[in-house]
């Protein structure tokens, strides 16, 4: 691997302002990584290279002119085929969405592209962002690098496989239930979902609007802050995009966390857990203690009435979304996702209702219980060792279901509470597979998580190892 | 009747800012029209007689005193009985809440209170607010103050009664459906529901929050500027109040309307309209005409597809409201009321998200094709000539339910769509009951609905007859 491609988002960054790396070059960088690796791991569904070299040659003459340069100038990525760019195909990982073409741009990547970002494609993703391993019936499964056997985790799979590969920098995922982290701890590399409504979901397709969060999977915390930066913040174009000003994310970053209090919550998240992951997780907790973080096990508030209250909140929402195509083109679903969307129309509407009404209350009480007097709750991001495509395959055999659904277990909370929320790399297990340490903080205090975050990989380099 | 009785809200206020009149002098009369109208008509649930006085006279220190006075200071008024107020029972007009004592209290009435407003008692309303008729089985049907065998319309059936008969100055309703307009149109007297959202519903009871409305019954259009200046504007405690600035309504009551464009939709709004409704209507429109107007007739969207969406909207939020109570104490409600109510468990979720994702194009389309080269929409409020009690009440005869619908035809689709819509008088029909005018305009356009209605009422004095 090229000393280009070992940067993070934020050195690269860095190297390309001050002229020591071109665009050209780093551009040159992720195509080589891709065309060395993605056959076997299938991380993109459409590269689209002669335009990303052409893209990068004109931000070296941008900069090469004098002009104002932004933050990401340069930088490749590719994002998750969800996020819509006018006259661009956008699969949405689906056969009916094959040749959909958009009409408008997603606010997320009009940003993306005024930080001088370089895109290089759409990434593979389940279909339709609907389940959490990673498998595609359509575009074929994404394979993880560290042991193509294993699944990616999903939803947003081959967002996690190509920035763990070093194919991109960076990469927008989107999180629902998890799809972000889940990718993220299952590759190995960080990624963040802001407090809901942080983000612009102008122009990205919905999954269930109440709960869809978009945001990126980075090498680092750092590159995470960086690009929070760029795409947080109001939108005129989603009405329900927060109105809070967005901090310098990397202001925060002062590697400084003396004092800061973290609760472990003792029940629930760890049911079932696998030893070589609790390990894992308590000598991350060790790392944050030593740098002078204080860390408490806490009894929270049961997450039993959430976890049926997302059940009920994204079935309904996904069956919504999905209605005429089901009524018109079901067969043309994966087998488990037409028959998870038929589940949302026997629900009655009042139940949908008085799922979204607990929310409120549900997030005050865990707001006083477990962050009251904390600044973060931490939990491991997947309970157990990564599972393979095989065993997680319900397409081939229901009887994984169990195991399908339980893959998001920790994350899915999250998105009902709505709360930032951040993996990171802390260990790997006995089989060689990744393991990820999961920060949440208080609403809008994504510096918070990401100061945490940052402070953990000043001390590991869980972050910086490669796949071979 | 006494002078001061006769006098309108602002003519009132301005008489007690300037000494002429006394806060007590105006208690006083409005209890002695208690006295003698409301045995017969049953606008009121609970006169707080001693506190009014009270009030009344501590206001006319105040002002002695030389402080600084409210606009609507020493205002006798009274409000629906699901306006809460800390430690004062609200029965929101039932046998489940005949003895809640709320923890908080309104917005609204705090408004109500610092611009000096005394409040008299709580008024009769149809129970829980669920009916377009002002029947009801707990607390006795209100009754019509022109001819009482005839209905009142409702919900808000007590504020449509005590400002009729000068029982109160003006009286908070709340429309969901039409509840303030109706009983508005039908009791002679003005009534306006702002656009959705527009006034706080913080310590109001809910009904169906996505169309819920609160909104003031007045003498005038003048009042009713007045009145919403005071109501209107965001309330940090209901995150769904529109941040949009509150205009000085009163201002915009300028009398001059010409050029101003009004569209009368040929189509739905006149379905089954009685004759001498129609006539009425049409020369209301000529009044406005020849102060400048210009009408016209216009073919509209069909509302049918409202229609429907307001039904489901309206059945799932009132069920989910009522979920527990309807397992627990359906024999406490109405029989009609629980039929309604049961009907809303039966519908799927993904119909009702449906029909809440109709709303935005709707909206839009009505707004490009109705409002696009018009300022005002106006109709009917009530398609027919004013039904009695007997023939609307659909516990003696299910037979009436169609009867009992029909009343709120032409003010639901307001209420879907979220646009400010007026009530007010303009003639009667052969059997004397009131006719109404109902003049819609663009979201947020109060004021411009407000200062036709004022036009309207300074060529015209229907809105000055007070029932025998």
């Amino acid at each position: 691997m090229s000393a280009i491609a070992e940067l993070s988002m934020t050195d690269l960054a860095g190297a390309i302002a001050r002229g020591e790396v071109t665009a050209l070059a780093a551009a040159e960088a992720c195509i080589a990584r891709i065309d060395a690796k993605d056959k076997a791991l299938n991380a993109f569904i459409r590269l689209d290279r002669a335009e990303a070299l052409e893209a990068a040659r004109a931000a070296d003459r941008k900069r090469a002119s004098g002009g104002a340069l932004g933050p990401l100038h340069g930088v490749p990525m590719a994002h998750k085929d969800m996020y819509y760019r006018e006259g661009r195909v956008s699969t949405c990982g689906s056969k009916i969405r094959r040749d959909f073409v958009p009409k408008v741009t997603a606010t997320v990547l009009e940003r993306l592209d005024a930080a001088g970002a370089i895109d290089l494609g759409t990434l593979n993703m389940a279909e339709f962002a609907q389940n959490p391993t990673g498998h595609n019936a359509h575009f074929g499964d994404a394979h993880n690098p560290w042991n193509p056997p294993y699944c990616t985790g999903g939803s947003s799979s081959g967002s996690g496989v190509a920035v763990a590969s070093r194919m991109v920098y960076a990469a927008l995922g989107s999180d629902t239930g998890g799809s972000i982290r889940l990718p993220a701890t299952i590759c190995g590399v960080t990624g963040i979902k802001g407090t809901q409504t942080r983000v612009s979901r102008a122009g990205v397709m919905p999954l269930s609007f109440s709960m869809d969060n978009v945001g990126p999977l980075t090498r680092t915390a750092r590159d995470a802050a960086r690009f929070m930066a760029v795409i947080a913040g109001q939108d005129p174009k989603d009405p329900t995009s927060a109105p809070e000003p967005v901090p310098d994310y990397e202001a925060a970053l002062t590697g400084d966390i003396r004092g800061l209090r973290i609760a472990v919550p003792q029940e629930w998240f760890f049911d079932g857990a696998d030893d070589v992951v609790v390990t894992a997780f308590e000598a991350a907790l060790d790392v944050l203690k030593a740098r002078g973080a204080v860390v408490e096990r806490i009894s929270a508030p049961s997450l039993g009435p959430v976890c049926t209250a997302v059940a009920v909140v994204s079935r309904v929402e996904g069956a919504t979304i999905h209605a005429n195509w089901m009524r018109e083109r079901a067969g043309d679903y994966a087998v488990h996702l037409s028959a998870r969307l038929f589940g949302g129309y026997a629900l009655p509407a009042n139940y949908y209702l008085e799922a979204l009404s607990l929310r409120g209350p549900l997030l005050r009480r865990f707001c006083a219980e477990a962050l009251g007097g904390y600044d973060i709750v931490a939990t491991p991001t997947l309970r157990t060792r990564v599972p393979t495509l095989a065993e997680t395959d319900v397409d081939a055999d229901p009887a994984n279901w169990q195991r399908f659904m339980a893959v998001s277990a920790n994350t899915r909370p999250f998105n009902y509470l709505g709360l930032p929320t951040i993996s990171l790399p802390c260990g790997f297990d006995d089989r060689g597979l990744p393991i990820g340490l999961q920060l949440a903080g208080r609403p809008f205090a994504e510096g918070r998580v990401l100061q945490v975050a940052d402070a953990y990989q000043r001390e590991t380099d869980w972050h910086a190892r490669v796949p071979g």
